[in-house]
């Protein structure tokens, strides 16, 4: 058995593993949720021995692997200013990263073309809303509830923990260390469990006692207390304001749907963009770019009918292959299938057009930044995972040396957005759409008795009046009042209750040719930070043989800088040339990074690798002769002699994506030349070669073809 | 006398006196400052009457004047979705404003020719830092301590106030309404006036319940309370730890200069920058996008020998005319100069070559964006404006219907930036230039009791020492310890208490090849929101003889929407048309918009205006016979008949700038349009006309010239 086929075993073996992990895990929230009590110590315990199991099968597989470099890598990162923690002289901030010049590049060119791909190509609408969000639009959304967790903290080392985890693993221990116990007194710890996320501070408080839980440095925990994740702050001097800054880009978007529509004519589907900050007081976050507190977002709003979630350029992408991970097989066979979006909507797998178009269009964009395509999967939510009023999400996650992590969410919301701020601001938030042929619908022709809702309502009756015309337009939503009048002689609409006396109604129908419906909304939200930080460990690798040597592997259109220039003398000849390439680069909006220093040359490229530059441009003393010079590809390490005047034409549209390296080598002659340190081109020539030395340097260069 | 003589007349007085008003204006705060109280009465109401003088003198002006149409202005604003008020349907809050489709694609190429023509025209160091800071940075930045004031309430309304300007008010009515009031009782309410910054909030508030302060309702204010602009909030579970909202970019880039000097190899001067928000809790937010709370920042620090502030690039700027408006002007004759920038800073008007380049280089910038350079002017700050580190600062003012505002500041910070991080963090930050031929310098050669020193100061030995050591580098710095120690025999250095025993020295002299300096800092602080403000109001005008025709006059680098796609019928032969020259538009990522609406023609080219799509290809019936469309200019409403294969080319030559209209209309043979809606486009062309209907408008096209 080669090495090769007996780690595809061992691969093969974990992968099932982990199906069975996530089924017996799936299983354990079943029982717990279900209250079956009396199974779950069983469930709990084997679903720990299937994780052990696969821990030592992954170290197995891991052993036999080239590890990814860390220090390296680490090493690079920061003495190159990609990513540092900001206020590093001040000490620092736990989650808080600066972009330093090489990254801060990436990022524009990387925003650059998301644009392009996503929000030109498309005609979305952008916005760019704000950070500062009243608590209102978020307690709206459900983000002033939803985000608050009980804390505690270990009174030594000020460490926090969410306080509903510790209880429910003190009393997974506490059943795991007793074998024996009675199963009354399991069912007993186990209600309490169940309960864990909804009791008060005060009760938590005590049974973190009870169950006698303390923190790592052996003291007991202090009082439990709220804590949400939103960083929050005040508006305005009154200081009364409670304000936060947005968790996400998305909720701007939703608020402003009503003129978002007039703008598009009133048309459907349509899409709304943003690109901008978001803000998370993670409890502890962790190193690198994957979780932070202060990280770019790129979101997408899609607004749709309900009833047709085909997309119009859907066939411009169905034969696309993705590596997909569904719900079946996560629960199944534990591994990924490679199937064309086309055929995965037509199976009923992903759920519509629109939200496989979006999958297909962010791997495009990934592939297009020059990410690995290899390290990209789709995995569907589970069951379980999902919101209650979501109908199908899939997360690109991109693998990288922390495992899979979830980089761009693709989620079909349905209505839930805009009918919860529709709800609270009492604002339509409809769209129309022309049926053709007419179609026939039910409807409530409903009287008011004006008189009585006065007297009742006052200055809302009008409030109450337009609530029950809404709801009459459709016979479905009226019935429910209906029956309610009719038998209790009252009910209760929106907090306003309504007597039979107010309002009379018929059952009716009618032919409409414009039908009304509240848009669904199909998200897909890019974690812009998360995929820089990807992108550095794809792009990342070294030299072979010399593991000095590290290289970004940038695409051309990506990299923070294009080209760069040296001279291989410092004589005021060879930099005079310089200077004017670098201007004639410069001026065509091509970055470009000069080195004239007395480093070797071998030593210069060296400093390119680390930065991405895809290209380096060499004057020597033949173009002092001939107006020639060399053009070296950074990871082939090839050059090309060719004219001075021909570089900018030429890096224009290879960075334009016009044209490839491999055109290059075979429409000038290729030289070859020693790097030094050791590091020499493949020697990959097509013609005879006429080897010249010159006072810095040895050339090999190809004869004339011709 | 003609109108527009009478207008410069009037003009000219105005000026003349505000200058007056700017020298008593200085003339009453030195007053204030110098305590000299006899004088301060006289010279306030001096001030006073001046001011009603401009104010009536600038009504006149204004009558005269066409006004900005701000009614139509606001609605096409809003409209269009330019800018919008955030979170509108949960009933917005003050100073919020979100950025619609059009404008956030303006702020974007906005930024992307900021980032060309600063940060990759000179290499600039760009970052992205993060928003939220500790408080640590901003308590050593000077703005915890700096940003805060104190507030009282008008408790009916709710409405803010500051409590020291309520009582400076106060007291300068009191005195007004009493010209009579005896000398020494005067004296005593100025000299309250003069320290009403300085009260405690209970001084503060017993002083406005004497001066009987009351708010706009008539009740009595609140009880003061300190107010800082800066967004506060905690970062970190714990709650524990204040952070701010960064209310400027800036500081993000001076914590990082260690690591950006090492990444530019060492070298000075070099230049970091940053584009990224800002935050500020104003008190009384404005309309419009002039004061807002959150808002999109340009920084730009410059890092200079302090003497040696020469810029390598200034001669290519020498020549640039600058219109200026310097200290002496504002005191005196009241009017700006124009002035080559080179002239400015041979004559000392600009305090140095880096500060005037960055004046030129933001004029230039302005240009290419497409600001109205009439209305731009450099206003150099007096010195009683200027913080006292200050060298030199000029804002560059950009002129709108809300007056002359400052878009851009030019400031030499001179050292303050870097020393007071430095001392905080005990962090050096110098940098070190070579000098040849080598220098003397005097310096202390400095001795230590080592055994007296680590007794003293245990594990801060090092410390104390390294400050020592540090300051014995100059003799200039260390002779004030030496006097000190000799006189005294001891001294307070950085809080450390040093005695005579525990240090000796001798002053010496040698000779240095390299010089240790802090930096200076020249900065540019760009307000991108305020910027866009004025560039949406610079662009805005009105069709000659339709005030319902709004036009936005963005040029083509600019326009958010690059050129408008019509047919003009919607036949499916022509819009196939119009689809295939959208799509290649797109793939030139030129943003196309294509309205294939049954409106007239003229009623889709207003659509276009208001939103300041520059070009407009129309696919008529005539393009269906021979592959040719009419491109229509939007300002001159020019248009000229071309190959529909050409306008891609063309257009991307246009946005490039590498061609203008002018051009176009020479190559093409002009067509003359009737637009509709009354408008017609001049007539301007050059040959004989053919006339030809068709059933959608009359085309007059000129006959073919050769």
């Amino acid at each position: 058995m080669t090495q090769e086929d007996n780690k595809q075993e061992l691969q093969d073996r974990l992968d099932a593993l982990n199906a069975q992990i996530t089924k017996q895990g799936s299983h354990v929230r079943q029982l717990k949720k279900d209250g079956i009590a009396d199974a779950i110590g069983e469930a709990v315990e084997q679903l720990q021995a299937l994780k052990l199991e696969a821990a030592t099968l992954q170290d197995k597989l891991q052993a036999g692997e080239t590890q990814f470099n860390r220090k390296s890598f680490d090493d690079l990162i920061l003495r190159k200013m990609f990513v540092i923690p900001s206020f590093e002289i001040h000490g620092g901030v736990k989650g808080l990263f600066d972009l330093g010049p090489p990254a801060c590049a990436l990022k524009a060119a990387m925003i650059d073309m998301w644009r392009k791909h996503f929000v030109l190509a498309e005609n979305m609408l952008e916005m760019e809303c704000t950070c500062l969000t009243p608590q209102v639009v978020l307690k709206t959304s459900g983000h002033v509830d939803r985000f608050t967790d009980l804390m505690v903290k270990d009174p030594a080392t000020g460490e926090c923990f969410r306080a509903d985890k510790l209880l429910e693993d003190a009393i997974d221990d506490l059943i795991e260390k007793n074998p024996t116990m009675p199963n009354a007194e399991k069912e007993e710890h186990l209600k309490i469990q169940r309960q864990a996320d909804a009791f008060s501070p005060t009760e938590l408080d005590e049974l973190l006692v009870k169950y006698n839980c303390k923190g790592p440095s052996g003291e007991a925990y202090s009082p439990s207390f709220p804590f949400n994740l939103m960083f929050q702050t005040s508006i305005g001097p009154e200081g009364t304001a409670v304000g936060y800054l947005r968790p996400e880009t998305a909720q701007g978007l939703f608020v402003n749907f009503r003129r978002l529509l007039d703008l598009n004519a009133g048309k459907t589907p349509f899409a709304a963009a943003q690109i901008g900050l978001g803000f998370r007081n993670e409890i502890a976050p962790r190193s690198g770019l994957l979780r932070v507190r202060e990280f770019c977002m790129g979101e997408i709003e899609h607004f749709v009918n309900p009833n047709d979630k085909s997309h119009p350029n859907f066939a411009s992408v169905a034969g696309k292959e993705l590596v997909l991970f569904g719900r079946d097989d996560q629960l199944g066979s534990g591994k990924t299938k490679t199937v064309a979006i086309g055929e995965a909507v037509k199976s009923g797998l992903v759920n519509n057009e629109t939200l496989g178009y979006f999958m297909a269009r962010t791997q495009l964009y990934m592939e297009k930044i020059g990410m690995d395509p290899k390290r990209l999967r789709f995995r569907q939510h589970l069951t379980t995972e999902m919101a209650h009023y979501a109908t199908d999400c899939w997360d690109l996650e991109i693998q990288s040396s922390y495992g899979w992590v979830e980089c761009v969410g693709h989620a079909d919301r349905a209505c839930y957005d805009l009918e919860v701020h529709s709800k609270a601001t009492k604002t339509p938030m409809v769209a129309t759409e022309k049926v053709d042929p007419p179609v026939g619908i039910e409807y409530a022709k409903i009287k008011f008795d004006r008189k009585l809702l006065g007297q009742a309502f006052k200055q809302d009756q009008r409030i109450v009046s337009g609530l029950l015309d809404g709801l009459a337009e459709d016979w479905k939503n009226f019935e429910p009042i209906a029956t309610a009048l009719d038998t209790d002689g009252k009910t209760t609409v929106d907090g306003f209750e309504i007597t039979k006396e107010m309002v009379s109604w018929t059952k009716s129908s009618k032919k409409v040719h414009e039908v009304k419906f509240t848009p669904s909304v199909i998200e897909p939200s890019f974690g812009m930070g998360r995929i820089l930080y990807s992108l550095l460990e794809h792009s990342f690798y070294t030299r072979e043989g010399d593991e000095q040597r590290t290289v970004m592997r940038f695409n051309p259109q990506v990299a923070p800088q294009k080209c760069a220039v040296f001279p291989i003398s410092s004589n005021a000849e060879c930099n005079a040339v310089v200077d004017e390439i670098a201007a004639d680069l410069m001026d065509s909006d091509l970055a470009t990074r000069v080195d004239k220093s007395s480093a070797a040359l071998g030593r210069r490229y060296a400093r390119t690798d680390e930065l991405g530059v895809p290209f380096a441009v060499t004057v020597d003393f033949e173009t002092l002769k001939d107006n020639t010079v060399t053009l070296r590809e950074r990871d082939s390490m090839k050059q090309v002699r060719l004219p001075k005047s021909e570089i900018t034409p030429l890096l224009m549209r290879i960075v334009h994506g016009k044209l490839n390296w491999d055109a290059v080598t075979k429409k000038y002659p290729l030289v070859q030349v020693d790097e030094g340190d050791g590091v020499v081109a493949e020697s990959t020539e097509k013609g005879p070669t006429v080897v010249e030395t010159t006072s810095r340097g040895r050339f090999r260069r190809p004869a004339p073809q011709n």
